[in-house]
């Protein structure tokens, strides 16, 4: 059985239209030979829609029912675009998460897949059924819960995982992964292939086009994803391994303008403050998207931890406990910043990519408030104002219209 | 545990604002020593809205995909009273028809409740939780299923029956049964109590106050019914055994536009034609609303059917078939008629009111095309522009204005 997973999101499910348009998409890939899943995000504004009618209610919505409200999109699309494959007069089956086989741990609201049981699934694509699936959503015990933002794309690559995928076709409104975001650099490229690890980065850096957990699946499980757009027909970018992609140094630039940093100073060396300090931030449930700590001596050290700004409150809170035990000296959060990055494989061979990243930046008086490098990625943290114009800049400096 | 099962519908449940009275309603039953069930159909026009979208893509969708449609209306609303009660700092968790353990059979939109395991439930209860439930939908086998229209009410009868609750409120937007129709009839009682038969022979007849099936439910199961408005606090109407009510003779008009006759002639009797009809009309889901059959002489008889016009096409298809095989001579179909009824637990015991009804129809020039009795029930078949008259003159003759 080849197996082909597609999955539709944004403006691609945002009409009747484009419903029906899905459906005759779907039902091309089965003449093809395929057996065909269809994994669907919600109709256009629907999820938007409905967070604002739970924030009417309630400032903090249980995460439980938050999460079976926001399933119900999910349930809407795929049942209509079962209905649409059907009036082709063709084979088709809706399934929900929890009917799909997809079981998910953690909080209702953000859980994350832990198995698929996909024998429904295959006794369905066994009988020539187009089986179209609710993404975002899976069971939680008896309850429903959903994925996360983006939750869809992680759907979609796990079942292709599970099913032992050939492909796993994610449609957007984009024609698919740029060098930078074409809304600030005008003469971006089209990248035809990128690495599991650069999309990644690019996705933990600012870019929209695909859910960075996604990506990680694929990666673990060795499932080929294709990124185009739905609406005309283009090669799209394709993430795969490194060793089936042409080396290009620089991949891309992105952006994440909504980042904040706190500096906390004056951790005792040799105490378990830091531990205590991560340990708290971790009971909270937030993400700590980067982290430095120097030493400061004296055996004193500082730490500097990058957050989502709706999490300062939350910490500061845990911070001033620590201030007031004497286990830290002082802490300062600077709200105005913004990460930029620069992603691609061939950073860790060119020692020179870091120089001009950053003289590229001072030539542009953007003051660079905090650093932080892999083997793939030189990430500063600057001036959110300055946010654009670095993008800019670094798109120029490294030639990535050229690509 | 004293148990109250609650059922909000209609414009009780259109807005934020309902869907926060509805959570302090809850909170005021639980704050009286009940353990609280509250039951919720979907926000105001949101089924007719899916339905518009399932007809946009498909004449004919399949009952699978349109029952997972529609179910999600009710989950949004169960969700959203769960987090209003929530916000309340009480105790609730929402849960779908499947997660309550209400289990359906039949085709997926007009399901029949099966059983109700109502473990969950009860623990749930035991917890001081506020247990909210979507209406109208069930788990049939892995699929979701709904109950057909109105179907919430029959799931907050049933929930009553199997928690053995006190009592099954049903709040709408009307302030409970009253003798006719107000839309037609100015001066209409409102009935303080009604017995379950009369009730649901209204219903048959057109009433919408509750579906009959629900009120089936609850003479089974001898729950007692309240059906007020959730707009002010009023009495509202009882629906329970004869023997608790007050008697009178007749309780209410009720008419029903939207029917046809169907007349079938030249039937051999002692042949098993009716019965293959009826079989053939059976076989297609059709409702049969009514039906008479009489002796025309020379060993041949007549039968009139009386069916929602919707289902015409599909039984004159039938009846071309046996005219064609010289089973019937021929058929006529009438499309503008309407059903008018009086029912009241009295009717058996008074030999006057059928004479009293045809003789108001007939002082009114109103036509009698059918006519079929009940122990508690008359209805007249007439011309459907005659329907509102009827109503109004046989609503003044019995002087149901005096109740």
């Amino acid at each position: 059985m080849k197996i082909l997973v597609e999955k539709f999101g944004g403006t691609s499910i945002g009409s009747i239209d484009r419903i029906k348009a899905i459906a005759q998409k779907a039902v091309l890939a089965q003449e093809k030979g395929y057996s065909e899943v269809v994994v669907v995000s919600a109709m256009g504004d629907t999820t938007d829609d409905l967070l604002a009618l739970a924030g009417q209610i309630s400032t903090k919505p249980r995460h439980r029912e938050l999460g079976m409200l926001l399933s119900t999109g999910e349930v809407i699309s795929c049942s209509l675009v079962a209905m649409a494959i059907q009036a082709l007069d063709k084979k088709a089956t809706s399934l929900t998460g929890a009917q799909c086989g997809i079981v998910a741990n953690g909080i209702h609201t953000d859980a994350k897949i832990e198995n698929i049981d996909t024998t429904c699934l295959k006794e369905l694509l066994a009988q020539d059924e187009i089986v179209v699936v609710a993404g975002y959503q899976a069971r939680n015990g008896d309850d429903i819960a959903v994925l996360g933002r983006g939750g869809s794309d992680a759907s979609a690559v796990a079942l292709a995982a599970a099913l032992e995928a050939e492909s796993c076709n994610i449609y957007t409104d984009v024609r698919g992964v740029f060098t930078a975001d074409p809304r600030i650099v005008k003469d971006t490229s089209l990248l035809s292939g990128i690495s599991y690890e650069e999309m990644i980065e690019l996705a933990a850096s600012g870019a929209q086009v695909m859910m960075g957990r996604a990506v990680e699946i694929a990666r673990k499980y060795g499932i080929k994803i294709k990124v185009s757009s739905s609406f005309e027909d283009s090669p799209g970018t394709i993430i795969t391994k490194e060793d089936c992609l042409e080396k290009v140094v620089i991949t891309g630039v992105a952006a994440n303008k909504n980042v904040a940093i706190i500096d906390i100073f004056g951790i005792k060396i040799n105490s378990d403050v830091t531990a205590k300090i991560l340990n708290k931030i971790t009971e909270k449930q937030i993400n700590i998207i980067l982290m430095n700590s120097n030493n400061a001596g004296d055996g004193i050290s500082n730490l500097s931890v990058v957050i989502k700004p709706e999490h300062i409150d939350n910490i500061v809170e845990a911070l001033n406990w620590f201030a007031s035990q004497g286990s830290i000296n002082h802490y300062q959060v600077k709200n105005d910043v913004a990460q930029v990055s620069i992603v691609g494989s061939g950073i860790a061979n060119h020692y020179g990519v870091a120089y001009e990243m950053f003289d590229t930046l001072s030539e542009n008086s953007i003051a660079v408030l905090m650093t932080s490098t892999s083997e793939i990625k030189i990430t500063a943290l600057i001036p959110r104002e300055n946010a654009d114009l670095a993008v800019i800049k670094l798109h120029e400096k490294f030639e990535l219209n050229n690509l």
